[in-house]
């Protein structure tokens, strides 16, 4: 099958051949990797690429007859990401992205022909996994994040996004919002696998759609004590910021539990390091989500008294930044039924789940009708090189969204 | 003043701008950096160096008519480290190793010579802030490390010891006891910056000795869970490791204070360290020390016990593996007694102080009778940029080494 072929010639890139897991960070070496990939797939179907100034990927399936060069209008986008998170598993994103090119597959196999543009897109640095921002590529086109500011974001190594994508051939002069590009998107679906088991548990069934995306961010917190030798430094002594993490990681995880919500600390760096040292500052990243924006407002809240009452403890400095906040995201209820009522008729029910999980459709929809479609994930794990999905369930997924954009955009 | 020169010279290397703190780490580039000042340094001097099997630099400066090329016995030796750290302070080690060139200056302006050959030594990676291992050098010289074992040892990027001496010009066939240098050395006294308040406090004096060093270790403990979306897995469902990490952290300070011990995490590395990924593990670091033997033993057991109960609390699997032990080692007696004498007949009150801080001069002391001077820190703050010590008591614990050598090895 189509799918299977292109998913095993994009499986090698980015992987780490010892965790097993992916490390497609944008604009390093795996990534332009996966950015080949995507043109050659594209190009042996004969679909024109072109980058956006954002470096998001586009490739075109134009109804016969299209002018060249002409402005698309009411097109139909399909699409996801190629970056991953550390470790990260092969179908986050990457799904989504080889799965708009089996359906275009699907649909010549039947000689279905567009009269609206088609798209497959592939965005940028969805995951922040690089620059700490989520979702920078389709922001950046949708003007809800500042190209300045976009420019100056830097890496674990001190690197910007401009430095970055200039060294990769891509003009960071050309960052910022495409009005024209984004104005002649007519609906954006988006396959993706669900990263929870709503799907392989209650609801039974490979393939949902989504509800809405719940509200959530990323917070830095920042504890700044005084280094010193561990092993003469008296504990009255101390500031030893490492106490104030510690107890904010547990009050984190006590407050999402009482108020039904999601609280995570995944990424902390400790400076200066050294074992016998105690550290000067301790960074760490807090990541929240809950159902509604009170119930975010309030996780944040009570995390931030938490942080500051251990820090006050040790006599440690503590600041909050928010880095990233992304409010709930419902998605276009009419072309949701309109996709819900097409698979019934085809024979297959698509339940509808809400998610935690930030995406880029949650981005585009507050500028263009978006939906999304979730493909079964039998443990539910995602993030993690553990992550799977079946591959008659991925294939169930491409029918489905070539029936959506066959309904969309063919005669 | 020479020493003020000495001291000139060295600042600059493996200094980071911007903390302001030193990354001399060994065989790194700083680090070759720092060997290259120490033959120079010693070259000026006509001070022969040579390095042993296990990379520890001597700069000998034997009796008027020594056969050259004979062996050495009765050595007085002085000297300590040059690595640093990570963003350690410019005194700790170094101080010692530049106290003993500028020692040796003040001892040919007096037209003293030596009848016991004496040396300035400089071990490798005594802080193993690269390798993990505190002391390596010392501890490979006297047979307390298999050199098996230490080849293997790896850094943060998983280059071996072996890789990284052979990559810097050192064979790594070499490392191993050397019984006949240790047998040729007659007293050592290392000269180093006090990590701590006590000569600033209570003892008021610009120089003290050292009574003994406490029992210390370090102890790496791994939390394995299992990764996973922080905006999708349910916390039920979770097995998240920075939980009970953070338990520990927190285990380990209450363990400390309860005990009069000291116990610090310090270092901590969270995989794969995404922002929205719940880690696979967590791998963090426990420095511990204490007065005794039976007091350090209970601190380390109890911590071991909180981390296992936090583990199981999150369905996380915890192990706990000693990756240093060091016994306490008393420094030997009439040595001490000598120079508190003579010190005390030149008109300086030094008084003598414990230390939970680690020196090679703990390691020799098993093997050579050893001694230690302590240079008064007004803040004691170390293993920091700020680590300060005043140009005068450096001065003085120059004058103390220059009578403490003549007194041991000069007629």
């Amino acid at each position: 099958m189509s799918l299977a072929r292109l998913w095993e010639s994009l499986l090698p890139l980015g992987r780490d051949n010892r965790t097993g897991g992916y490390r497609r960070y944008s604009w390093t070496e795996a990534d332009l990797a996966c950015r080949d990939w995507f043109r050659a797939v594209a190009a042996e179907r004969e679909l024109p690429v072109h980058a956006d100034g954002n470096g998001n990927l586009w490739a075109w399936w134009d109804p016969p007859g299209s002018p060249p060069g002409g402005p698309r209008t009411g097109a139909v986008v399909t699409g996801s990401h190629l970056d991953s998170v550390p470790d990260g598993g092969a179908f986050d994103g990457a799904l989504g992205v080889a799965s708009g090119f089996a359906a275009i597959d699907l649909l010549r196999e039947r000689r279905s022909l567009p009269v609206r543009p088609i798209a497959v897109a592939a965005f940028s640095e969805e995951e922040g996994a690089r620059f700490g921002v989520a979702c920078l590529g389709s922001r950046l086109l949708t003007g809800a994040m500042d190209p300045g500011a976009a420019r100056e974001l830097r890496d674990g190594d001190g690197i910007t996004l401009a430095d970055a994508m200039a060294a990769a051939g891509h003009d960071p002069g050309l960052l910022g919002p495409d009005p024209a590009l984004v104005d002649g998107i007519g609906a954006f679906v988006e396959l993706h696998i669900e990263q929870g088991r709503a799907l392989a548990g209650s609801l039974v069934a490979p393939l949902g759609v989504a509800e809405g995306i719940w509200p959530h961010g990323r917070w830095r917190f920042d504890f700044a004590g005084q280094a010193d030798h561990a092993g003469t430094a008296r504990l009255a002594d101390r500031r030893d910021p490492m106490l104030p993490f510690a107890a904010t990681v547990l009050a984190a995880r006590e407050c999402a539990g009482r108020l039904g919500t999601l609280a995570t600390f995944g990424k902390v760096v400790a400076r200066p390091g050294g074992v016998n040292a105690i550290s000067s500052t301790v960074r760490a990243w807090l990541d929240a989500r809950a159902p509604d924006q009170p119930g975010l407002d309030e996780t944040v809240e009570q995390i931030g008294v938490a942080a500051g009452r251990a820090a006050r403890q040790h006599s440690v400095a503590v600041t909050v930044t928010a880095e990233s906040r992304t409010p709930p995201a419902g998605f276009d209820r009419a072309l949701r039924d309109r996709i819900t009522r097409l698979l019934a008729t085809a024979g297959t029910d698509v339940p509808a789940l809400p998610t935690g999980a930030g995406h880029d459709a949650g981005v585009l929809t507050a500028h263009v009708p978006a939906a999304m479609l979730f493909v079964r994930n039998p443990t539910g794990v995602s993030h993690s090189p553990d992550e799977h999905a079946d591959p008659e369930d991925c294939e169930a997924g491409v029918a489905a969204l070539a029936a959506v954009l066959e309904n969309l955009a063919c005669r």
